[in-house]
């Protein structure tokens, strides 16, 4: 189900109809299951998510002229692929949470966990498939391997000593590669492929990474009800951000940031301070300022695209990202 | 590296040099990686098999005259996808060992071992979409589907009364599924795919259900240093396997067995009784008889097509099957 607060936003309206369609042709790979894993699966993709990635790859294939089956088939796999990816990420984390919902991994054994995730990901690839096209597999592929590769990175925390640039390539490999994966896909099963892929391509990067940038800050700036999780769990568990590393840049020698930064004698009350001062600091508006960039970068990439109600749903929903801000 | 007692086989000869190209391939996927991984994925691949999958994959697409570089890449993808499907496995079930060599599962934490199958499932799914062919990705997927699917019932303890027709669906989705991916993929790959994709799915279903119930059998009737794992350690895990269906069959009251298959009462000193009884009774020559009617009906279904030294290859390698159990 689409979130309401969603629903009323406008360039959700052109493709309202087939969302529906994107949602039964999800639901449908929770049929003739075992009574708890249906359940499972149902309570996944019904307490599911903005629908944004569905959202872009249909505007994009509208935009595009490809045929109309074969978007809402992408979409699905896509969206497929995306929750298969996030059930797998809250074992690993640990997470019991996502926005307020206990998760999988909450209620179940790790061993149930790892094959509802893997059980998705065949759904998703066979989806993938019934598109017909080898590019759009391919592509499928190497998004996930990407994804993949992104976690493990951060697992074994192979990072530099570069906090941007490491972050712009987690956030890049996390989430912006599945909104490229949305624009390019449905434009390799669109007639004008070949011309239309590497400004579609640039959209889907812009928008994804301005997406996660946003993300970011809210962890910092919503609140506990809102976001479903404690204020900046990221930093908790260590985890670097934009705003902690437009802080950190400003601030470099702040002592309990180092100390956060390096979990030795960590305390609540140092990280506490910490997010206060980064709250308060013009890091926010500075990460915000970043996602803004982004969402410039993608809307120009389609500048020279033909003006259509859809470019302009695009464009719509390029802003919005930075708008859930407010 | 292929086993040294598997090289001298004969059923090898016609597709070793390929064999090292499949592995080549397969090596591949560990470039580039942070050394953790890397270390991890070599282990993984050089500990790995007889590689009999992709002889049954590259002997078909040779026997029907399929263009040997996409067979080669097609007998890496199910090569890998069998890894990943194992790395999860040893996951689920706790198993610290896999022929006798510690799995990942035992090194690692279950975030790395979960990411790392879920990074092999990616590499599959890549070098799947290489072979070009939207129907070898949509089989593909749906193998994929079907072991998992297999998994969750077995670990949602989903059975009927019927051990055995429960019995045969799940070796059938465990194992045989992927042998007829790798002869079905082969000859989809394949000029005459249409006329022999029947009769090569038969022969790999009949081969792969071979395959497993003799792995079932060794499991009775193997050594612990040869299998790498204590004698019987699916029943000790309270897995019925066909042994000891045939041993219930003809011995309905046995009291010891009633306690180990309820796991109530449940004592070593009993079950080490049923073990031996099970090893001593005729349940284990029926169920090599068994995959010896498994064998026949594979070698029955190449009948048809012409005679070449790949099909006699595969007659061989079927045979060798049951010979494992001598």
């Amino acid at each position: 189900m689409v979130n309401d607060n969603l629903t009323s936003v406008t360039f959700f309206d052109p493709v309202l109809e087939r969302i529906q369609l994107v949602e039964t042709r999800m639901r449908a790979i929770s049929d003739a299951h075992h009574p708890d894993l249906r359940a499972a699966l149902d309570h996944l993709l019904t307490s599911g998510g903005k629908r944004i990635r569905p959202a872009v790859a249909l505007l994009t294939g509208e935009m595009l002229g490809a045929d109309q089956e074969k978007i809402i088939t992408l979409s699905a796999a896509i969206e497929l692929l995306h929750t298969a990816t996030l059930v797998h990420d809250d074992l690993i984390d640990g997470s019991f949470l996502r926005r307020g919902i206990p998760t999988l991994n909450a209620r179940w054994t790790p061993a149930a966990t790892v094959l509802t995730g893997d059980y998705i990901f065949a759904c998703a690839a066979k989806l993938a498939s019934e598109t017909g096209s080898v590019d759009v597999m391919h592509q499928f592929a190497e998004t996930l391997s990407t994804i993949v590769n992104g976690e493990i990175k951060q697992l074994f925390n192979s990072r530099s000593q570069d906090y941007r640039l490491d972050y712009m390539e987690r956030i890049n490999a996390k989430t912006a590669s599945m909104f490229v994966l949305a624009t390019s896909a449905a434009a390799l099963l669109s007639p004008k492929g070949d011309q239309t892929l590497r400004p579609v391509s640039q959209y889907g990067y812009g928008i994804g990474m301005a997406f996660q940038i946003i993300d970011d800050v809210l962890d910092f700036t919503g609140q506990q009800a809102t976001i479903g999780k404690p204020v900046a769990s990221d930093l908790r568990q260590g985890l670097v951000t934009l705003p902690t590393i437009y802080y950190l840049e400003e601030h470099p020698d702040d002592p309990d940031l180092k100390i956060v930064l390096t979990g030795v004698n960590f305390n609540n009350e140092r990280i506490d301070r910490v997010i206060r001062e980064i709250q308060e600091s013009g890091a926010i508006l500075a990460s915000v300022n970043e996602a803004k960039r982004f969402v410039g970068q993608a809307n120009a990439a389609l500048d020279d695209l033909p003006k259509s109600s859809e470019k302009q749903a695009l464009v719509e929903l390029a802003n919005y990202i930075i708008d859930r801000h407010r």
